[in-house]
């Protein structure tokens, strides 16, 4: 019974004319995040935190955002290719915890499908998938609206 | 003997006019931290990792700071409202990990005062709490002084 | 079989004039980072979640930034004592990941190294080491290169 723990944090930029994707789900917005894939934050924070569970690289090492093969691409199979590369180590995900980090809008509506696309992908519980979200109190980047961060955790366990 | 892990990450502004409760602990300072509650930014970040691990939501939904019932509420409160839900799922604290960055006061004479406090609430050992601190070395919000951050880590164990 | 959790973060200013050192290795740069130590900032963050798993203190508390044993020590030294206090209690690291967060420059060519630098250490597997870097996006003090960060999370296990 053994276990591993992963940690990620992935930062976007917003601006007009993009869309925002986080956690598998567009929400609409003035801004969206920019990025060579979808750019979608929370996705690659746990994409991020899966891969370093088990050391294997970044997902700037997996998904580099100079290959034209992974311009504007879907981050959920970003995610499920870091699952396929957990459960090839014979570990499965015990549970995610996440937090966005973000001034507006307000995620909480779309918090339940985020979970939902995760665990799907994850192939794990709903309750085992935790979606939370803070803004940074107008501070910093995060405030005054130009970006956002996603910060992930994951407890992996040997199958 | 089953795992989970929470992470949690809580922001608040800095202001002339305020307390500054940080872990429980009235600090002096020449500022204090704003916010619908006390403001106590490391109970609040230990607060969603508890959350967190159980996927129970975040400290946004639990206590909205648009609820008069919480307004200068003691953090201390909320964090043993977030235990009670940990214990309802039958689970229990292992360890808490946590750190603050912030460029003054130095926190090093309120730590041991911190680490009883919360230890006390989670029902757990002092040994079983960690409270570190960093400065962010002037730089960005924090090395401003226009806010602080706390970063907490939760270890939980099915009962 | 008894787990604990840990969790780090560190943070320096980049200047010219000083070398760069992260994970243990001196990578060639324009600027480097400040400090009382030799300013290795991944090492500081690993450092601090070994210590956080236990409640140890911080290294702030363990290697003051006031002492001049310790003006530009070699952080493999302070990361050594944090491994050696580990042991005394009985505990083994299962797993460390960690990410940095820097503009410039590329670290993937030093991760190879840096992971044995810290395995050997700690006495681990290179398996059992995750480095992993992001850029923020050109955001924040990070984004215009007045400094760094490296955020480590570790597992530790009764031995
Ligand atoms: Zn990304
Ligand atoms: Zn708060
Ligand atoms: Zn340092």
């Amino acid at each position: 019974m053994s276990y591993r723990i992963g940690s990620g944090i992935d930062f976007h930029e917003l601006v007009t004319g993009r869309d925002l994707w986080i956690g598998g789900v567009l929400i609409p917005h003035t801004k969206g995040a920019i990025g060579h894939s979808d750019a979608d934050v929370l996705l690659h924070a746990i994409c991020d935190a899966l891969l370093g569970a088990l050391a294997l690289g970044d997902i700037g090492v997996h998904f580099p955002n100079t290959d034209e093969k992974y311009r504007n691409i879907d981050s959920k199979i970003l995610l499920k290719h870091c699952i396929d590369l957990i459960k090839e180590k014979k570990y499965k995900v015990v549970n995610i915890d996440s937090t966005l980090t973000l001034q507006e809008p307000k995620i909480k509506p779309y918090v339940e499908k985020m979970r939902e696309t995760i665990a799907g992908i994850c192939e794990i519980l709903v309750e085992d998938v935790s979606v939370k979200a803070t803004t940074t109190e107008t501070m910093g980047f995060v405030g005054r609206e130009e970006g956002l961060v996603a910060y992930a955790t994951v407890l992996l366990q040997k199958v």
